[in-house]
C-alpha cells in the first residue's frame, strides 16, 4: 500500500485560475501556516486588506495598469457614483504593497510605528496566462513602515526573516540576491548615464540572465542610447556578485574604471555593504549580492531582493521585494518601508509538480470509527466524539456496511486507523489498516505508536540531481 | 495601565468593504483558526475554490443575479472568448455553495465519497450596504456531499459540528433552528395549496418575525393567493417550535385540522424528528425544530438551518444552511449535499462593535529586546533569536534610544516583557512592565511566570442583559 496523497491541481475550466485538490490544499495550508508562525515569532501583525481599490490607486503605477481586472455590478445603480463615474472605478488589487501603503495612511492616526506586518492574500492579474502565471495566486509579504523615517537595519531583517521562514518550508535552499538603486543610479551617474535614462538602463541590464551580454549591450547602445563605453560598465557593475563587503565594495569601485564615485553611489555601497555583512554574521549563506538585480517596480529607492531556489532558476525569483522611502504618503507625513514578498502559488505549483513535497493522505482524519449495523451508530459516535475530545481527529463510517468495504473506505483516504466498537460489553480494538494490527483499545486513553500518524505528514521527496 | 487592544475597524474609504486593525485581525484569525481546528476533528478537508466564476454559473438562480460583481480586464484582449463573449463573462463568487457544487462536479473523477469539505473564503455582493450589510465579508462553510445519495446522517452532524464550533468560540450562545422543506411543502399540499405557490408561500411566511402574523396573512390572500383556510393554517405551521419529536410531529399533524397529511409532509416529518431526537441525545439544546424556517434560495430540498445569536436576534441567522439533493449534477451522475455557513464577517463585527471579545494585545511579541546602543544591537539581536528558537515571539527594539522609550514602545503595543541585555558578562535581566517587576534572567530558560502571557489572549467580556 501506498500511502501518499495525490497533491496534485485540480480540474478547473478556467485558464490561470488555479485550484487545488484536497492534498494539495493541505500542503498549501501548511506552507501558509509555517510562514505565518515565522512572522509572528518576529512580532508581526496579520492584516488583511480589502480586495478592491479604487482604480487611481492601482494605476499610479503605470506599467501595471494592463494587468487591473475592473469591476462593474451586473445591474448597476445609477444612484451610486463608483457605479457611473469612472473616477470612481474598483479594480482587484495586483498585489500587496499598493493596497498595504494604502491601508498605512488611511489608519497612520491609529498604528504604531514602525508597523511590522505580514499579509497573505490572493491578489489578480489579468494578464494573458502563461507557463506558471496565475490570474488568481497567492502572496505572502512582510513589510515594515516608519513614521517619516526607517533605520536601515530593516532592510537586513526583512530577508533574514523571510530566509528562515522559507528554510521552515520543505522545498529547495532559496537565496536572496540583494542590491541597490543608490549605488545603481549613482554608479550610472558616475560614468555619465544621465537620470533620465536610468529606469531603461534597469530594464535592460534586467534581461541579463535571459538574453546574455551582447543583446544587452546593443539595447543599451542602440535602443536607450549610452555610448559603447558606458554599456561596458554598465554590464561591469551587472555581473558583480559576492557576500564579503570589501570585495564587493572593492569591485564596484574598480568597474568605474577611473570615473569618480558619486556621493550617491558611496551611500548605496554603504548600505549594500552594510546589509551583507550583517546578513553574513546572522544567517551565514542567506543573503548575497547581486549588482545586477533591478525590479521592475520604479518605487524602490534603495535596497531591492530576488531570489532563486536551487534547481529552479528557470522560476525566475520566487520571493521579491525592497525598500520604498516614499510610496506611502499623505501629503504631510511620509512613511518609508521596506518588505519581501513571496509568489506562493508559483513556487507551491512548482514543487507540487515536480514531486518536491509529498503528503502522507488528503483528510484531517486519523481514525476512522467503523459503524457495526445503523441501530448502533451512536455507539460509534460516541467513541468519535471522546477521541476528539483528545484532540485526535476522527470520523464515523458513512454507512454500516461491511467491515472490508468500511476499511477500504479509509484506506483510500489514507486513513491510517480503523475503530471497532465492541460488541455489548466486549472491549473496542483498533487496527493499522497499513500494517494490520489489530488491538484492544479504549476511546479514553487510546494514542497510536507512532504520534505524527496523527495528523497528515508533510514529506521533502530527495530529488536526485 | 489598561492592557487591552483596539479591536476596531480600520478607517476605509470604500463603503462595504471592512478591514480590521491588527487586533480587530487577531480576533478574526483566532475565530477562522478555532473554526477550522473543529471542522478538522471532525474529517472535514479544507478546500480554496477561485473567487470567479463564469457569469452562467453565477445566474443560475435568477434572484441572486443583481448581486453579482462582474470583471472586465482594463486592457480587454480581443482575441479571447471571455472577453468579448457575453457567453463567458466572468463573475466574483458571491457564496461558497454554488462553486464548491461546481468544482465537486469539475472533480467527481478524483475526490472520494461521501466528500466532507470546509472552505472559508471572502464572497463578493454587490448589493447597496446598510446595516451591517457587506459587499465583501468571509464566509465559513461545511458541506458533506454523496455520490447518488447521501444518507440522512450527516444532516445531523453538519448543524452539530457548526455548534460545537461555535460554542469553541468567545461569543454568546447559538441556538440553531430547523425545519424542512418537505414538512412545508407536503403541508402545504395537505390544506390544498397549489405547488405553484410554494416558493411565495415560503417567501410570505419567512417575514413572520418581521412583519407579525396579520401582515403575512394579508400577503398570503391577496398576494399570493391562498384561502383565508390555507392562510390560517400556513401560519399555524409556521409557529410550531419544540425540541421532543413526538411533540413536534402532533402539533404538525394536528395544525392541520384534519386535513389528510400527504406522504411528503410524512416523509419530511421522519426525517425532521430523526433530526431532532438525534441532536437532542447528543448536544442538548444545539438544535431545536421551528417550522417557520424557509431559507430564501429555493435549492434546499428538504432540511433547513438558521441559527441565532443570544442577545442578537436583530442580528439574523448567523449560520444557515440546508440540504440540496439536486443542485450538484453534470448530467448523469448526481451530488446530493448538505451543508451549513457562517457570514463570519457580520457575527465578527457585532460582537467586536458590541465589546463581546476583547484581546489583550494587538501584537503577537511577548518580549521587547532593548538596544543599549547600535554598536551593541547584534547582542540583543541574538537575545531575540534565541527566545524565538524557544517559540517565544521577540522583536529588537528599532533604536538605540532612551530605556523609558523603549519601554513606552513596548507598553503602547501591549508587549508585557523589556529584556535588559547584560553589560559586559553582567546578566540579563526581563521587566514585566505591568507590574515592574524585573529579574535576572537567561534567554536559553527563561518562561514567564504566567505562559499565557506569551500570545495575545482572547477575552469574552462578560454581558449586563
Amino acid at each position: 500500500m501506498r500511502h501518499m496523497a495525490q497533491a496534485r491541481m485540480a480540474q478547473s475550466s478556467l485558464s490561470g485560475f488555479p485550484e487545488w485538490l484536497p492534498a494539495g490544499r493541505l500542503v498549501e495550508q501548511h506552507f501558509i501556516d509555517t510562514l505565518r508562525r515565522t512572522f509572528e515569532l518576529h512580532g508581526f501583525s496579520g492584516i488583511e486588506t480589502r480586495a478592491v481599490e479604487p482604480l487611481s490607486q492601482l494605476t499610479k503605477k503605470g506599467e501595471t495598469s494592463k494587468e487591473v481586472y475592473l469591476l462593474s455590478r451586473l445591474q448597476a445603480d445609477p444612484n451610486e457614483p463608483a457605479e457611473t463615474d469612472p473616477g470612481k472605478q474598483l479594480g482587484l488589487h495586483f498585489d500587496l504593497t499598493v493596497p498595504f501603503t494604502r491601508y498605512v495612511v488611511d489608519n497612520a492616526g491609529t498604528l504604531t510605528f514602525p508597523f511590522k506586518r505580514y499579509q497573505i492574500q490572493k491578489v489578480w492579474r489579468g494578464e494573458r496566462p502563461q507557463e506558471g502565471r496565475f490570474r488568481e495566486f497567492y502572496q505572502v509579504d512582510i513589510d515594515v513602515v516608519g513614521d517619516g523615517g526607517l533605520p536601515l537595519h530593516y532592510d537586513v531583517e526583512a530577508p533574514l526573516i523571510m530566509h528562515e521562514a522559507l528554510c521552515a518550508l520543505p522545498v529547495p535552499p532559496v537565496t536572496i540576491h540583494v542590491s541597490n538603486r543608490k549605488v545603481a543610479q549613482g554608479f550610472y551617474q558616475a560614468v555619465g548615464i544621465p537620470d533620465a535614462q536610468l529606469a531603461e538602463v534597469l530594464r535592460a541590464v534586467d534581461k541579463l540572465d535571459k538574453t546574455g551580454p551582447q543583446a544587452v549591450t546593443a539595447e543599451l547602445v542602440d535602443t536607450v542610447g549610452t555610448t559603447p563605453e558606458q554599456a561596458a560598465a554598465a554590464l561591469r557593475l551587472a555581473t558583480i556578485q559576492g557576500t564579503e563587503p570589501q570585495q564587493v565594495s572593492d569591485a564596484v569601485l574598480s568597474a568605474l574604471e577611473g570615473a569618480e564615485p558619486t556621493e550617491l553611489l558611496l551611500t548605496g555601497l554603504d548600505e549594500l555593504t552594510y546589509l551583507i555583512a550583517t546578513a553574513g554574521r546572522r544567517r551565514p549563506g542567506a543573503v548575497v549580492a547581486d549588482l545586477k538585480i533591478a525590479r521592475g517596480l520604479d518605487y524602490y529607492t534603495g535596497t531591492v531582493y530576488e531570489s532563486f531556489m536551487a534547481g529552479a532558476h528557470d522560476l525566475g525569483s520566487v520571493c521579491s521585494g525592497g525598500r520604498y522611502d516614499n510610496l506611502a504618503s499623505n501629503g504631510r507625513r511620509t512613511f518609508p518601508g521596506v518588505g519581501i514578498s513571496i509568489g506562493l502559488s508559483r513556487l507551491l505549483s512548482r514543487v507540487l509538480a515536480d514531486g518536491v513535497v509529498e503528503v502522507s493522505r488528503a483528510v484531517p482524519t486519523a481514525v476512522l470509527v467503523a459503524v457495526t449495523d445503523e441501530e448502533h451508530r451512536s455507539q460509534s459516535d460516541a467513541v468519535a466524539d471522546a477521541l476528539r475530545a483528545r484532540g485526535i481527529s476522527a470520523e464515523t463510517a458513512p454507512t454500516a456496511a461491511k467491515f472490508g468495504k468500511q476499511i477500504r473506505f479509509a484506506d483510500k483516504r489514507g486513513i491510517p486507523f480503523v475503530w471497532f466498537p465492541g460488541p455489548e460489553g466486549a472491549a473496542d480494538s483498533v487496527k493499522d489498516i497499513r500494517s494490520g494490527e489489530q488491538v484492544e483499545a479504549e476511546a479514553a486513553t487510546w494514542t497510536p505508536a507512532d504520534p505524527t500518524d496523527l495528523a497528515p505528514r508533510l514529506r521533502a521527496r530527495p530529488q536526485t540531481p
